[in-house]
């Protein structure tokens, strides 16, 4: 059993006809709809309830998923320290696209996480730089998504773990697409792709890309973490 | 020209005659007196004067160095956000010790930065694991502290880009003594030693670590961050 | 199924009686009988066998295991360059204890991989600093092995991916004793335990610890290395 | 004083007139012209007098400078080998374009370094992801090269310790074309372009990278390598 906990911020889809017709149920659920099986149980979060992701969701949260954009600061900063203490105890989060400014995000990682960007509906293509990670099992040399928005270096984050996708525009640009990172007992995957103005979460690498991403981030197991404590000498406990 | 500045909480120094003895002046002014020179000049700010750390002086800052212990819950949250910003934008940190719970530190691993602790006045021998770093040179194949307090294993931090240095104590512990990380454009030394019963500050070994940590933390040059801006096509600027 | 092959020199447990005593069927079967299984199959070779470690066996081996003491030298350079290309392709590898000097580690690491030694038949507590890896499962804050040969610091490898276990031994030294590295599509996996001379193989912990490693090191799925191919533009294959 | 020592196969520059036009001297002299000064010595061998690289050249050599295209597997074997020793020792090393394949690199990379390529004439496009690192200092957010040959991912080489810059290529490829890596003592940086039909290394930003890449690969202080000496417990000396 795969417990995974999504938070949208889901403003772009209630507000921008344009988004509410790419997206109609929220990007929550259209990224709830291809991860949901007999052996996954998904539930979702947006602005509106975002006080209920409490300490109780995330300890029975395998791997939180994160998307957010124009709306990052109403995040209260306790339920982001909430997500990030998770993360240390050993809770998997993906992070998508506009993401990389959200507040766990930056918590976890320690910089600014800014970046460039424009929105000239530029095709990406997206290379596998690491093809024999788990993450990138199913996905050739490289796929193209059609139109999304670009992103571009220098990605203001410490140097990933591993480096999976490094995404090529056709405006011009590069960005590291797809990274991992670990923080204390848990794993960190930012994915560059994600949109709210384009059918990004209905393309089939990108769902492998995610399920992939839920089945790495996913904890082997859980270990209680200590919290500096007194200890005597070993071998005299 | 460094310019160092030093937060030292200055707590201890204060309220422990044992304390005061080993560190009459304070821990930031025994930091202080070897660091000095023609070459170097050195501010220092205690807990008292911690809001005198501005965005102004830490423009002006090439490397930090902060020790805290008792009280890091009462450095304020925007000080402790603007020391990150500085990291971030490119100065250097050293932190020392019992600054592992401080908060800049926590903000910049994106952990918990929790160890176990006993006070038994053990001996250390810290072991050069990366002779040839710039941060060991001077430094043999171990030296030894003869009283200290220990910390022990599980660190939690993210693996650290480097580890310099390994402490053994004759307890029956080891230690990650010696750590370094990069948070954007700034350079991170955490060191174990100092604990303020005892007299680390005026061991010779101690002091040029500390010497080669500044020369090594200092920003070879600052550039301006980027803070997400909106950009044009390459080529179109 | 998990396919094991098992390298061990088979030189001490035929020429030391002292060493016959603890491993009367070599360190291989020692090894061996704890792994077998209905879902894991097991093949060994030795010094006298080595040529036959072809490409055929190791296309059909998701994870090695090596060890080799006196006689690293006799193994062929071609068969430690088989070794190391197959890592490269995918197959996971776990080098053990003396391994450190053996041909293909070398290859793999790119380095000297020196390090300093005595037999003193220390205790060594190998201190867990990693509680959350996959190959920690199981393991404690710390385990004690009675007696040991002992290896210090610097350990000539590059820093690891992860430091996964930190050894104390009781005459003071401490040693990196878990470290993974990833080579490629391979992941590696370095013990320092595992002494000839005494009966660390039959130890719980390091059992459990191996068991682990090979689980880890398993190729999740396998790839066809590029060759520096020649190719055309992306879009016109 | 810097002691620079370039490797440059020399092959291209005898046998093809277009390549000659562009280096008439040679590509070693075209890389020694720019690093030239009071205080650096240079010094240049081609694979006529590759033999000449001795550990005496070594040993005074702060940082090596390799380029080699089609003539690898005529650098014998214990000059690629010395190389990777000096490196393991401290000598910085610098590989350019297709000295990807040389033997030194893959014995320090442990790794097949395998990547893509075509000949097209590409712009390449270079991108400064870590524009604080010393080797990037002085180049923008990005320069451009008008005609190179383009490298495709996957690179097969160990993920780098900083990926300082990404190349994008008009014709639809990335490519990690500057990394880091150290190995032992030596610092290691790959950078992608030097193609020899193009004037490259003619470039202002070019040569302003590799000027860089020199001082930041030179060794800080040079250290004995141990080499797996028995030792007596600490203290016991």
């Amino acid at each position: 059993m795969t417990r995974i906990t999504i938070y949208n911020e889901f403003v772009h889809e209630q507000t921008d006809e344009a988004v509410r017709e790419v997206y109609p149920q929220g990007i929550h659920e259209a990224i709830a709809s291809f991860l949901r099986g007999d052996d996954v149980q998904v539930r979702c979060f947006t602005l509106d309830t975002v006080e209920g992701i409490t300490d109780e969701v995330l300890d029975s949260t395998d791997v939180m998923i994160w998307w957010g954009h124009l709306r990052h600061h109403l995040v209260p900063d306790e339920v982001a320290q909430r997500v990030k203490d998770a993360v240390n105890k050993g809770m998997g989060i993906i992070f998508l696209h506009s993401g990389h400014h959200s507040k766990p995000f930056r918590l976890l990682m320690g910089t600014s996480c800014n970046l460039t960007w424009r929105e000239d509906g530029d095709m990406e293509r997206i290379w596998n730089v690491c093809p024999s990670h788990p993450i990138a099992q199913g996905i050739g040399r490289y796929f193209e998504l059609p139109h999304v928005e670009t992103y571009g270096e220098p990605f203001g984050i410490p140097q990933p773990d591993e480096v999976v996708f490094i995404g090529w525009y056709e405006g011009g640009e590069v960005f590291r697409s797809g990274c991992t990172f670990h923080r204390e007992n848990g794993r960190i995957f930012y994915f560059q792709p994600g949109h709210e103005t384009f059918p990004i979460f209905y393309d089939p690498n990108v769902q492998t890309i995610i399920r992939n991403a839920v089945a790495w981030a996913k904890p082997v197991y859980r270990i209680p973490v200590l919290e500096a404590p007194h200890v005597v000498r070993p071998g005299q406990e």
